[in-house]
């Protein structure tokens, strides 16, 4: 068995970021790689590679490197991508619209089924040619078609209640756009993606470059 | 001097996320909290939170807990988020148009000044009331008015030309939303926030739920 208890959540974040390297690679006709020819253009080191990959077992041969369908194919078993998961989308404003027409999702394997807009002249349309459904009918699709994972693409204020709503529906997963930390059941994995942290993380980081700026004229 | 090299991002996230619900206290009304006010609704712990603050210096008094105005203008300060930090975005589609929008960046005082389309068409006209300008007048704004920030929401084939246009014209950081990693010099900041790594982690966690299930099953 895995010792998954012990693998950092940013190795996984790294895992996804070969996996899609090694898709370009693949596309690119390119049979076998080095850690080095992973890494390369990304910000980690082959030593960082090499370290995530035994996370999960042994995959290149010393000397030789990595076999690139191959490890690609085991990185998207590892990452759930081996079977498409079925998505929906709930809320079907600008984000939501993007969320539907996101490259990195579609080129993934996932499969989005549907949308759904509390605005009701917004059903019946579609977004990217995916067909928009008025809420109503989330907690009926989601049972009908065995929907895996939820987008939350909602105001702050309700996503809680739309996270509800898919619970209880059954979906596995939630991925919550709104600006608000929501919560699930235990049973239902839950990512809240909080677009600001990244820019709050930036401007920290802006910060720390006047700081030290500061210091080293002080220090002359 | 802050031991800055040691403070992992992941408290960095975790600081913004306290500071956006001290925000909320205050506008509630709410004085003094515990660390375990601060934890509350979030997944970390009250331990978490005490750990994390102490990497920035000593805030709460013993047995009273943190003064809520006074802890969250620490955080801001710490988070660069003192004074306003000006940004452009680039690209005006869905993804430009909800990022324009995004409650989380409003609230907390990044000055969101234009937005600029390689489509003709879109110039001239607004996105929630913030200006749509030409590409090719992007160099220009930045210089003129010292804009700090570039958030990066073309496609992805764009993506990298468009970020060397920000760092020519002097931004310190980039925010990039493109699916597909770009590089900058050290100078400026970088953040590559790939929407679709969040689907990826979310679905490594379902695959892991799966076999957990099945192995569970087998010792049965």
């Amino acid at each position: 068995m895995l010792k998954t208890e012990k693998i950092p959540e940013a190795a996984i974040t790294r895992l996804s970021v070969y996996s899609r390297h090694l898709n370009y690679l693949e596309q690119s006709g390119v049979t076998t790689v080095s850690s080095q020819d992973i890494s390369d253009g990304m910000d980690g080191s082959s030593a960082q590679v090499r370290k995530d990959l035994a996370y999960f077992g042994e995959f290149g041969t010393r000397g030789v490197g990595y076999d690139v369908r191959d490890l690609n194919r085991n990185l998207k078993k590892i990452l759930g991508l081996s079977h498409s998961l079925k998505v929906v989308i709930v809320g079907a404003g600008n984000l939501g619209a993007a969320l539907s027409q996101y490259k990195g999702f579609l080129d993934r394997g996932f499969s989005i089924l549907a949308a759904f807009d509390r605005d009701m002249s917004k059903a019946g349309g579609s977004l990217n040619q995916i067909p928009i459904y008025p809420m109503y009918k989330l907690d009926e699709f989601v049972r009908q078609n065995q929907v895996d994972i939820g987008v939350v693409a909602v105001p702050a204020a309700s996503a809680q209640e739309t996270v509800d709503i898919l619970v209880r529906a059954g979906v596995r997963g939630i991925l919550n756009f709104a600006p608000k930390a929501v919560t699930t059941p235990n049973e239902v994995e839950l990512r809240n993606v909080d677009l600001s942290v990244n820019m709050e993380i930036l401007s920290f980081y802006l910060g720390l470059k006047e700081l030290r700026a500061g210091e080293a004229e002080a220090q002359e």
